[in-house]
């Protein structure tokens, strides 16, 4: 039985007073845009009318998945430990773009096909070697998602108790936009065929191959709950599950959740059924260009800070929009007050 | 006579080099999407392979508007030597915004109605104490025009010369939202009701007396020879053609130049007249709320990197924008490749 974290409510108190010193700064009320709303949502996460970052990281989970004998990716699926041995060594894009943001990388193997043997900077949280393949059963079972879900919220608890109050979330895994479309069309009702991409680069054939396959995953499933935690058991992956439970343990710690791309935010639809509240601690970082993250973001109505066709996964994305959340908290924090500058206002 | 600046072609042989590289880095081709051609662009900008930014800076012009007089904006003409003092104390948008993204701020009136006196951080480039009020003649006189931009020129060559090679522009100066309309809607033809916005937040009796005001100026104008210099003559802030100037100047040194709002590109289109190379060496930072920056962002080709509802001005947007540029320059300098990482590449 899966213990559901528990999210406090967002402090309308601090959200209340972040609101009026923005009114008061030196600026016409409103001309930060968006950034205003977004210092006013960290405030209400928080519960600082002044938030500021303590400590902020991001958080990259991989795992393998057994669809992948079957061709839905462009790549072979050796490239996720090839891809998990890069991190370690610091050569992948969120190496480079989490150091520019100035922010902490934890990898997480939450179910790779490999054997790394205990190795500094990755930290072992392995479910198994890798999901079976749903074409032919769950991708998982029960006890496995719930062992994912819970090992997720317990990595974060350690973060928040060391004072991680920002947190990215990643993801790493050959053939995981097809279990990430599986679970946007059972958890939005969204067509399937709206939710299927190119991952990272199929050509035509190879994303009408895509379609085909996960049409018959679907079809192959008898089970119509859609329940969260069935779905995420037959088409998941253990990153995925892994990402669900950290991002519910995460609002449960009142951090601010940076929300990636099209794999992250297919985590969030399962966190979200679980417990709705997650939602209001969360940022949407950037719209990928894999198609589908579109339309994830419409069924939760969000708007993300950037649109810049990005779609690499590994949490890039928000590590790229990291540096507008900081500068959000800084302004509301150290800007002067009409007041204190003298300045005359508006009439 | 204005000696306009020249400005080398970009270096393809530079970018065809961070081209190549891009193809080698570890992830799928074109997955960083718009920052990988930000990054091979300013390879080409600055003749380096892997560009990296050796100092970065945020110039704010200031400027004083004679139309003020007649009501175009929500604030007080006072606000502009307010607002300077407050840049010199530290206290605005922008320095909390350049602080954030490490670069250093420099402030320069360009013609403020108010005697600051020798005062450190504020460097002193005054052609006079505010234009004339171009509902009743030019704004400034030719020879004032053409010191305004040899002036902008000359402190920007001097940042060059220290080492500079990543600049944003950003300006301050009520009224000069309507300058800004004018300008635009002289060198673009676009008509002037779609050139002109609420500023720093008329109301709509407000915008609509804006307007007014401003089909007034136009029809008083009898010079329709769509010169650049004549309309920024007739139309323009000594602060805007101070951009003018350090703009060209920028381009001419090979730097980035980092464009901001309405104001600033309003500068940005008589440079492009002056000289259309400038374009090349422009990275635009966003889209403005004010309407009219659109249109000039159309007119230009331009596909701004955010769009956050900003309308600020001060070179906010630029400052909000810079990390996106590192993170593109970083990615490009210190990813592996595929071949030294040891991942393999799709079929």
């Amino acid at each position: 039985m899966l213990n559901i974290p528990t999210i406090p409510p967002i402090d309308l108190e601090a959200e209340a007073a972040a609101r009026a010193r923005q009114d008061s700064l030196t600026k016409p009320p409103g001309s930060l845009g968006r950034l205003e709303a977004l210092s006013i949502q960290i405030a209400g996460i928080t519960g600082a009318a002044r938030p500021s970052v303590a400590r902020k990281a991001v958080i990259v989970m991989a795992g393998d998945h057994g669809v992948t004998v079957e061709g839905v990716s462009a790549y072979p699926s050796e490239v996720t430990p090839q891809m998990v041995l890069n991190f370690v060594h610091g050569g992948a894009a969120i190496n480079v773009l989490a150091r520019q943001a100035g922010m902490e990388l934890i990898v997480a193997d939450a179910g790779v096909n490999h054997d790394f043997g205990p190795r500094p900077g990755l930290l072992d949280a392995k479910i198994a070697a890798g999901t079976a393949n749903y074409l032919e059963g769950p991708a998982m079972s029960p006890q496995q998602c719930i062992a994912a879900i819970e090992r997720g919220a317990g990595v974060v608890r350690e973060l928040a108790a060391a004072g991680c109050n920002v947190l990215g979330f990643g993801e790493m895994g050959i053939g995981n936009t097809a279990s990430a479309s599986l679970l946007t069309h059972c958890l939005t009702g969204r067509a399937l065929s709206d939710c299927v991409g190119r991952g990272t680069g199929l050509d035509n054939a190879g994303l009408a191959r895509k379609r085909d396959l996960l049409a018959d995953a679907v079809s192959r499933w008898t089970d119509s709950s859609k329940d969260p935690l069935a779905v995420l058991t037959r088409f998941g992956g253990f990153e995925i599950a892994m990402l669900t439970g950290a991002m519910l343990a995460a609002a449960e710690a009142r951090m601010v959740l940076l929300i990636d791309g099209f794999i992250v935010t297919s985590a969030l639809l399962v966190a979200q059924r679980l417990n709705p509240a997650v939602i209001d601690y969360c940022v949407f970082a950037h719209c990928s260009e894999e198609s589908g993250h579109r339309g994830q973001l419409d069924f939760l109505g969000a708007v993300p800070l950037l649109d810049l066709g990005l779609r690499l996964g590994e949490g890039t994305g928000a590590a790229l929009a990291y540096p507008l959340l900081a500068a959000a908290c800084a302004f509301l924090a150290d800007m002067a007050s009409f007041e204190s500058a003298g300045v005359s206002q508006s009439a």
